[in-house]
């Protein structure tokens, strides 16, 4: 390998390291604002929510930043087999952590808009623990990116059938207090889609382990969004 | 030119139209799926949504299969500018569409799921009226990145402000439905979900737009998705 060769590694990898990066600061942020989100809910926060609100800018501009630096490292670098996996792999936990974020940004804005509705009693704490629990799937998503760690990967994908499990749950409990008190139905439609967002949160960092499974192994495992259909499924078999 | 070079380029060209072509596939799926998916969904015909349901696997595998190939084409041919934007925006189309696909069959597992409950009077029309408004973008996005033309492409987005208003107006009256008689909740509950999906394959129709822009001027344009916002803004400002 010559120096010229060399060099041109080197800033490859560099310039791979700081799309990297930026995919980094973006699952931080957007771990933030799903806390906050979840925070703001909880506790009727709408000054929080508002701040979730604004700062999901900043995560649609580090996803467009990413996405313009990868193209451009594909132009000029056409990278190769694990190289080119690489490249595509941020790309899509990229378009992943991005929805996350607009999750997080539509949570608040629910939030704001139930204001003045009703408190459903006993149906928050469900919320919460759900969201605390996809939250975690995101950050540790991100870990097993970084680690490559397969493994780890794979038994994310195993955790969302019990986050399934939580929106179902949530799903029947929210639908018995609408019934039972007809002025818990606007609440309630909002926790339904409020709970609906979280679970998908949860979906995206599946989409976003099986991106390291992608990268490590070079195949994307087969079933692609089992997850929705489980939870459509126990709808069918359950009690609507 | 060297035959050489020329050899390359032609090759080139005849891969890239072969992806194009599977996107083009998969967008006719997707069209007939939301058509179908309606039709089950307005004549509680469940075979048709078992039908559409199965279907999305096909859409699945020729995501997989454009994914691949792009893939592939980046990594063997560097494409660079124009030829990089093409395979980029094919892509992201493919995702898009993935995701139109799902939200099909989604509505199909929502009919089957609805099988036994109320019929609500009246929220089924504009449901229907919701759908084909979408399924009209979806077309018309495709031809509009066929045709690489810029201004269909804007006047799409444009088109999304009304779906999210006959989004809004169908949000209500469901509400109402559900208000004035608690048997309506579960149905009214599915059908929420079934108008949120349709909406969001507005919000899809829109990003295949936005790719078309990016193809033809270099240039996202700057609001990814101010769509499901507006939709809540005007909740708030509503009756909820």
């Amino acid at each position: 390998m010559g120096p010229e060769r060399q060099h041109i590694v080197s800033s490859y990898d560099r310039e791979l390291e700081g799309i990297q990066a930026m995919v980094m600061r973006m699952g931080g942020l957007v771990e933030v604002a799903l806390s906050e989100a979840t925070t703001a809910l909880k506790t009727r926060d709408l000054e929080l929510a508002e701040k979730v609100r604004k700062g999901d800018r900043v995560v649609d501009e580090l996803n467009q930043a990413i996405k313009a630096d990868a193209a451009r490292l594909l132009a000029l670098r056409a990278p190769a087999a694990v190289d080119l996996r690489t490249v595509l792999s941020v790309m899509e936990i990229s378009s992943y952590l991005e929805r996350c974020g607009d999750y997080a940004k539509n949570i608040a804005k629910r939030t704001m808009a139930m204001a003045g509705s009703n408190e459903i009693e006993g149906a928050m704490s469900g919320l919460v623990r759900m969201a605390k629990f996809v939250e975690a799937m995101v950050k540790d998503a991100l870990d097993a990116y970084i680690q490559r760690d397969q493994e780890k990967a794979e038994e994310i994908i195993e955790r969302d059938l019990e986050a399934d499990q939580i929106y179902n749950t949530l799903f029947r409990s929210l639908l018995t207090h609408m019934m039972e008190d007809p002025r818990n139905i606007a609440a309630g439609m909002h926790l339904h889609f409020i709970a609906k967002n979280i679970e998908r949160v949860g979906d995206h960092a599946t989409g976003i382990a099986e991106q390291t499974i992608y990268l490590v192994s070079g195949v994307l495992p087969d079933d692609d969004r089992p997850k929705q259909d489980r939870t459509l499924t126990t709808l069918q078999e359950g009690d609507v």
